[in-house]
């Protein structure tokens, strides 16, 4: 199965933004891609990096914006994963991934569950965390989609739960990137960790990862500080935790093919479902076992 | 605080093998080491490569070992982490860390949570899984030590309670290698993985992490295959998920300096701790969740 992840730079305004976009969706259908998967809030600029009520009208567009993506994965006859900016009612508003099939109906929605929130990052100011029943796999005619968003990729739990509701691929849409200020020794350290914990997941699970991230510089519109370098690198891992296709810091329609045989065969091998401590885990409910803590100090 | 992992092959009795691992603990003592990590079952030949009850017998010195390494940390005066052959009572046999104080008591122990069995590491014959209260750290004078043994180190979930019950170091003693007859892809495919998945931990909790492996080639005493290389490999990551020291595929006494200080450091950017959905976490504790595959499917 064919997949294309769409890595692009924020063209200055949401309509330049969404008719490359577009092109691009085009360009991927045409040669052959099956999935195709967008960036963490791809139609507009990281808005996140300064908090200000204007851009919550962003979020008024939510469902004229299920429509054109809708119109577009018919079109091009592809599974579209769109990462959009949800308005739930007044004053509400989610991080959201609506998932669309090649016929364009809605396959499903995946509201993002973990919010982060630092400096230039101010998520938790614009968004309400997913509900409770959230990792949620979403079947499509490509197989069970484990679509999760951007800060989720750092957190096993999720990509457990997906794995064990039946999830076949995760897909991780995201913005992140580099202070320039930051030394290039701790760029490459944030970098190497995020494809690690990434990678990590397809071991554990035994399931491909797709992450695709955004790229090029975007200043903070506030001109509080230094804005943010997006730093692309997309990527796709099969099931055994292999990279398979990787981006580089330009813009760039990554294509990969994945093999659904090596589920089967990774976890034959090394079958890591089968020894899980289930009746263990009590404690991964916890915030901290802080009386463990102070028992022994 | 320096530590030092003594990846060592198997001598072919256990006199001269604990001889060896006695001079190279001497040795890691006197170029400063506060902290030595041996490999699993390091007093024997991996012994699991066949099924056989004869070998039930190498646990009935259990408390003797004990005794014997409780001297050497005294003598060394390191915390030291054993990989010992527990008889519990007949029967009843488990793959038990025990971990010395540097005044020679028992600071603590962990029985092997997850057991492997797979062709050649037939462990699930001997060895029980550790209780339900198994993922505690140990309290030392180098702090809180969540040791964990081998096949755990494929599991995040065990990681991250060791760190939500207050873990600053993750430890393991470990026994993985190559059948000759893989190809070289492969080969480097489950190194690279068993890194990966490790160095993992360290990023998704922001703790260090020391994996000290067995090394060298030991036939199958049964005759039926062909035996295993261990890889060696043995390596230590920083809290960042950083590999600050690691051996190659030959005897080695690895030194690494953990900075303790860097888990805060780490955390305080990244504070995954932070976010987690605790209350969406339920499924953690499920085999599969077969339900809400048979609802859609």
């Amino acid at each position: 199965m064919k997949v294309a992840l769409i890595q692009q730079e924020y063209k200055g305004s949401k309509k330049e933004t969404i008719k490359y976009t577009k092109k691009m969706i085009q360009e991927a259908s045409k040669n052959g891609a099956k999935l195709v998967v967008l960036q963490e809030l791809h139609q507009n600029e990281y808005f996140c990096q300064s908090e200000d009520v204007k851009f919550f009208d962003y979020a008024l567009s939510f469902k004229e914006d299920i429509k054109y993506f809708s119109k577009i994965a018919k079109k091009y006859k592809v599974v579209l994963i769109t990462s959009l900016f949800e308005k739930r009612t007044a004053g509400l508003y989610h991080n959201t991934s609506v998932v669309f099939e090649k016929d364009g109906t809605i396959a499903g929605k995946y509201r993002k569950m973990h919010i982060p929130d630092d400096p230039q990052f101010y998520e938790k100011f614009y968004f309400t965390q997913g509900d409770e029943d959230g990792f949620k796999p979403i079947d499509t005619s490509v197989g069970k989609l484990g679509v999760m968003i951007c800060w989720d990729q750092w957190y096993p739990e999720g990509a457990r739960i997906m794995t064990l509701k039946g999830a076949e691929i995760l897909i991780y849409p995201t913005a992140i990137g580099w202070f320039d200020e930051d030394s290039q020794d701790e760029k490459d350290r944030q970098l190497d960790s995020w494809i690690t914990i990434q990678r990590s997941h397809a071991i554990a699970n035994g399931v491909a990862v797709i992450s695709c991230n955004r790229v090029g510089f975007e200043s903070d519109s506030s001109g509080v500080t230094d804005g943010i370098r997006f730093w692309g690198n997309s990527f796709v891992s099969d099931a055994g935790g292999k990279i398979i296709a990787q981006a580089k810091t330009s813009e760039k329609i990554l294509y990969a093919k994945i093999d659904s045989n090596l589920t089967k065969e990774t976890r034959d091998i090394w079958p890591f479902l089968r020894d899980r401590r289930i009746e263990c885990y009590k404690d991964l409910n916890q915030r901290f076992c802080d009386q463990s803590r102070s028992i022994i100090k």
